[in-house]
């Protein structure tokens, strides 16, 4: 078994880093961390080219590389089953999946508009309506979810979903996003995971000219 | 076990609505198609409010809801093994998820650029230079995993990587878009598919003003 290797960018700007960071830290896989600066010259033209797409975050493991984020999700729950990244249960599973991949696939204009940014906090920050009606839908899958399961996660117990929704709640905590008072409890949950809470840490003391760094766990 | 519905909408013109017909017909599973038309008065409120993501094609079974095409492939894999919809082999099969995963969330100048449209045919198009960088990221994901596997399929034999990339091949084929070799032989055996071929035969004959249909399978 080779050292697993997980490659994200900025903690305080790659919300992709962040979901996939979480799902590792949540399947117990040991790993080491590296992390590429998109201000580092020799990156920026490699990122250029990866535009099109996500290639960040990756893990390495046993030789094999996994560059998309659900990938990563679905592999680290095949290796650690007992972590449960996924839930157990068949229809909770389905929509842990669905609403995973309604994140992955959508939310545009909540993404451009509120990028996710860790040492900002914007009190009087004006949302687009555009970017209001994602906040709407996504408050909305929350509300559907947890009165479906009781809470405190997505689907009752932590899953990869709350990994994916989890910039999110970074994102309307930066902005001061008013929301339903269900989902600012959900906000407060995700928010005093330690792991996430680990993550904001650091982002907050991550330099502007990062260098490519590797720090274990 | 109750009948499976698969609601789509526009033959013609929605690429998610093929990509989650094509996983289900691999798949196996007898299902009534139930068409959505984008016209129809009363589902544009409807659609209107599913524009921050994608919650068509869905698919509804045994008292599932299923509504993100990834989700989708993930359970029609885990219901109908015996379909391989996903490789038995697991680096096949990872990087059927990242590859599968990349387009779920990537390539938008290509969507945008050049949308998906059947009916049509157009020579003498010109490709916008973020979209041909999409393109050119997609062929490159086709050389290298047609080289690993040797094909015909992405990934050796077909899986769900291939219905994710079909509306990418009959895209290159209405625009006339150059690719080389290799990907050319790849969408030859895509557009030859039985499946697609049917697909693309219904797109044609598709009214412009579509009620709501249900067709038996």
């Amino acid at each position: 078994m080779s050292e697993a290797i997980l490659t994200i960018s900025s903690k305080n700007y790659s919300s992709w880093s962040l979901r996939g960071w979480l799902m590792t830290r949540f399947s117990g896989l040991p790993f080491v961390e590296k992390v590429i600066s998109p201000d580092d010259p020799a990156m920026r033209a490699e990122l250029l080219l990866l535009s099109s797409s996500f290639l960040i975050p990756n893990l390495t493991h046993n030789g094999l590389k996994i560059w998309d984020t659900l990938a990563i999700g679905e592999y680290l729950h095949e290796i650690k089953p007992e972590a449960q990244l996924l839930p157990a249960d068949l229809e909770r599973r389905t929509r842990c999946r669905s609403i995973s991949g309604e994140m992955h696939s959508g939310f545009g204009p909540m993404r451009a508009a509120l990028p996710m940014n860790l040492k900002g906090d914007f009190p009087n920050f004006k949302v687009w309506a555009r970017a209001q009606a994602d906040i709407d839908r996504v408050t909305a899958i929350w509300r559907e979810h947890l009165d479906l399961y009781g809470g405190p996660f997505l689907l009752g117990e932590r899953s990869i979903a709350d990994a994916m929704y989890a910039p999110v709640v970074t994102r309307l905590l930066t902005y001061h996003v008013k929301v339903d008072a269900q989902s600012a409890a959900y906000c407060k949950t995700i928010r005093a995971m330690p792991e996430l809470e680990e993550w904001i840490e650091a982002a907050k003391t991550e330099p502007d000219d990062l260098e490519e760094l590797e720090v274990e766990f």
